[in-house]
């Protein structure tokens, strides 16, 4: 395809996309097909022939769309917010149009220059001090991967170089909450640790904050068993609850033991830009790495997931390879970001978070998330208030867990209970809600942040739960 | 950005995308800015308040196009095709503007289940029998890492759910040719392996296939010494000379130990395409898994990694995982992609190979990749008539090495001789080219298959080369 078809196609495109996000509103959240439905509506062959541009638009109308759950529907409250900005958008138009390749610097050195550029960016409005560098991930759970390798090579003194994890005489521990997002646990099997030496702390009550007491007696007796404390991930803000470990204090523990500090603030870390938060990840300079996901709350387009770490050599000694295709004569004066982290080549990945920040501004998006956190304040307040409902955990950013007890019911009469209500919300099509598991028992999370969500969004929320708590009892 | 400003904004774009285009051939292959250039054009600080599009649009062409190394140029010969065809850039802007959230089935049916179509669909264009099931990655980095991991739970019967490999008692080995991607070290490193248990079989001539009575030998050595053959890397078309392992051998060797067989196709993957090229990769279907990345030569936007595996279950049992807010009723019936690779959520990747094989059909493509296997060779044969200039390997698919030697020219002088002229050429701006070693020695790789290249930029490109030759002498 030539830039002039391009052209008139990508016209085209654009206003399928435009017109996809004025008519969002009016879909149903959560798509019904059935499983298969999207396969058995496509052709099982590939084409010989090219087709036209309108045979692709009719298949996104006919099949795509109505097999989608839509991640930017203003009555989104699944999971977390994904925004897919539509400033950010057009970053990645121009990261796609302009295909720029990179694997090394001299491949593409605005590419690893801008990507620079943008973590700094981030880096400044979180209110990080200088000492930490960044780079962009594709997700948190990669960023989880790669400082258990780090902590791994760390405490072994560089082990892959020698005989391997296999060969260490003493086994390794790596500790983290058991409210941390499950990506922490595949990420300690993945880099070798194994289930056996994976520590999951218990929370000071459930669904809360890590009991730092705990971690601190199992890394003793771990280190007293001859057993070496290698690596804890911290969570700043748990999936479930939106609970904060206290990262000074898990610092300091992991400090007597040379352990490694991760935090991942996948979603959360959004709040960092804004000074009013920025007390619940007190003490995150203390860590040797930190993750968070432009992708999430703040708006950036998947995949946008910030990694930053204090000591870019360590990272990079894990990471670095230097085959003689790639050698140039600036290695030594330039980043190779594909020595820090898993791939080798990359796309222009800081285009669709500079254009976000550029085009938005710093103090639109903090106006953003304020408005979210203050919803999720107010729905809060209004669940609440209400009888048989109960707010579950303190709400320290925009997730409000809860939870609606007819009368005495418990057990797994309330958990049917729960799980029916919520379907009969998400089976509806107007909202979007997700379970998860609270101490045990099901719980509902309304996670807030949808670009789009406004109060009059969590209002109809609110009418809808109560009306199906009523129309499944 | 309401939609109605993105519609205006991002028709702005797209103009600007393919104007940038239709120009790309006019401007200078290799960027020629300095280390930090970039950076220090561009604000130190993050803005506050919005930027109007204009100020984007021209720091695109004040700093980040002359920034760039322009892979869709041309005469772009450097490492090798990474084409972002603007058919396959239609369906990432689709992706990026829709914004679905990839984490479990639920959450986008339809990402799901086209990411099942267009694997399946590339997998019959390839002439792969339906043993093989596929998902999307990154890029081939991630997809060796994460054969070698799948290996090495294969091997010690699930270990990461107990101690982890640092509790087995016999090492694991793994081995590769020493012409494999660097990405297959990195791989084994991060893996746990240990650098001591990768074995770097030589190939039978410098710089070609594997030699398979080496891998059997050292295989048994290993065995005979108690060590456990765990995985064998094969290359399909390596880096440096496109030389083909020899796979039916490779995995019969390997099938005495049980050990998983991955085969690297990463670049040369394309190439299965054409019937006419599939006896290079004979055998693949005794093999584990299998990697290809149709964002190289195909043409299909980065990041599109295609990763094959004959047995699904083995890799799910190695990555899975399943915390409460991702489950649902649907799990055993459907694909949760999660549970197949590293990441927990993805972008919709699948819409830009879906629009490239659309749009363009695959009749076209196979014509396409035909046109510069025929470039290729012609380009071959004219080099290798002229005195002076050899070409150093057999032209398999689109790559041709070769090397100029004035006279009785040897060791480090030619070495040097070697480098300057090929930097002559790159610094001209009118051709970019990758040198690489063979046999310890500089040679230089001329990788034809940017979708833009004709003849006409052949000839011009060896104009060129004869032109520095005697420049740099």
């Amino acid at each position: 395809m030539g830039p002039e078809e391009f052209r008139q196609a990508a016209h085209e495109l654009v206003d399928w996309v435009a017109d996809y996000r004025l008519k969002v509103a009016d879909l149903p959240v959560r798509s019904d097909v059935a499983p298969g439905e999207v396969i058995a509506a496509l052709p099982a062959v590939p084409p010989e022939a090219p087709e036209p541009l309108d045979a692709l638009i009719e298949d996104l109308d006919r099949v795509i769309v109505p097999g989608l759950t839509h991640t930017q529907h203003p009555r989104n409250f699944a999971w977390f917010p994904s925004n897919a900005s539509l400033s950010s958008v057009l970053g990645d138009i121009v990261a796609a149009g302009i295909g720029a390749l990179g694997i090394t610097w001299q491949s593409a050195p605005a590419l690893t220059e801008l990507e620079q550029v943008v973590c700094d960016w981030a880096r400044q409005l979180c209110g990080l001090s200088e000492a930490w560098s960044g780079t962009i991930y594709d997700g948190a759970s990669t960023a989880s991967l790669v400082a258990l390798l780090v902590a791994r090579e760390k405490v072994t003194n560089g082990s892959q170089r020698r005989g391997g994890l296999q060969a260490e005489d003493y086994p390794l521990t790596a500790y983290c909450s058991t409210e941390a997002h499950s990506a922490v646990t595949k990420a300690a099997l993945l880099a070798g640790y194994g289930a056996e030496n994976l520590r999951l702390v218990p929370p000071r009550r459930p669904g809360r904050e890590m009991d730092v007491a705990a971690l601190a007696s199992s890394m003793a007796d771990d280190a007293a068993a001859g057993r070496r404390p290698a690596a804890v991930v911290a969570t700043a803000g748990t999936t479930a609850t939106t609970a904060f470990d206290p990262l000074a204090e898990v610092c300091e523990i992991a400090g007597h033991y040379g352990a490694f500090v991760h935090v991942d603030a996948a979603m959360a870390g959004s709040a960092m830009l804004l000074p009013e938060c920025r007390e619940l990840f007190a003490g995150i300079e203390a860590a040797d790495s930190l993750s968070w996901n432009p992708h999430k709350w703040l708006g950036s387009v998947l995949e946008t997931s910030l990694f930053y770490v204090r000591q870019p050599e360590l990272l990079v000694s894990v990471m670095s390879t230097n085959p003689s295709f790639l050698r140039s004569s600036l290695d030594g004066s330039v980043v190779q970001y594909r020595d820090w982290g898993l791939p080798l080549g990359r796309r222009f990945r800081a285009l669709k978070l500079w254009a976000l920040l550029r085009l938005e501004g710093a103090e639109a998006i903090r106006g953003r998330m304020r408005r979210d956190l203050a919803n999720a304040q107010r729905f809060a307040s209004v669940v609440g208030q209400e009888t048989g409902w109960t707010v579950l955990a303190p709400v320290k950013l925009q997730t409000v867990c809860v939870r609606h007890t007819p009368g005495e019911m418990s057990g797994e009469a309330l958990d049917k209970h729960t799980l029916a209500w919520c379907e009969a919300v998400n089976s509806s099509g107007l909202a979007h809600l997700t379970p998860a598991l609270l101490d045990g028992r099901w719980m509902v999370r309304v996670s807030v942040g949808a670009e789009a969500t406004e109060w009059a969004d969590l209002e109809a929320l609110w009418a809808l739960m109560q009306l199906k708590v009523k129309a499944v009892l």
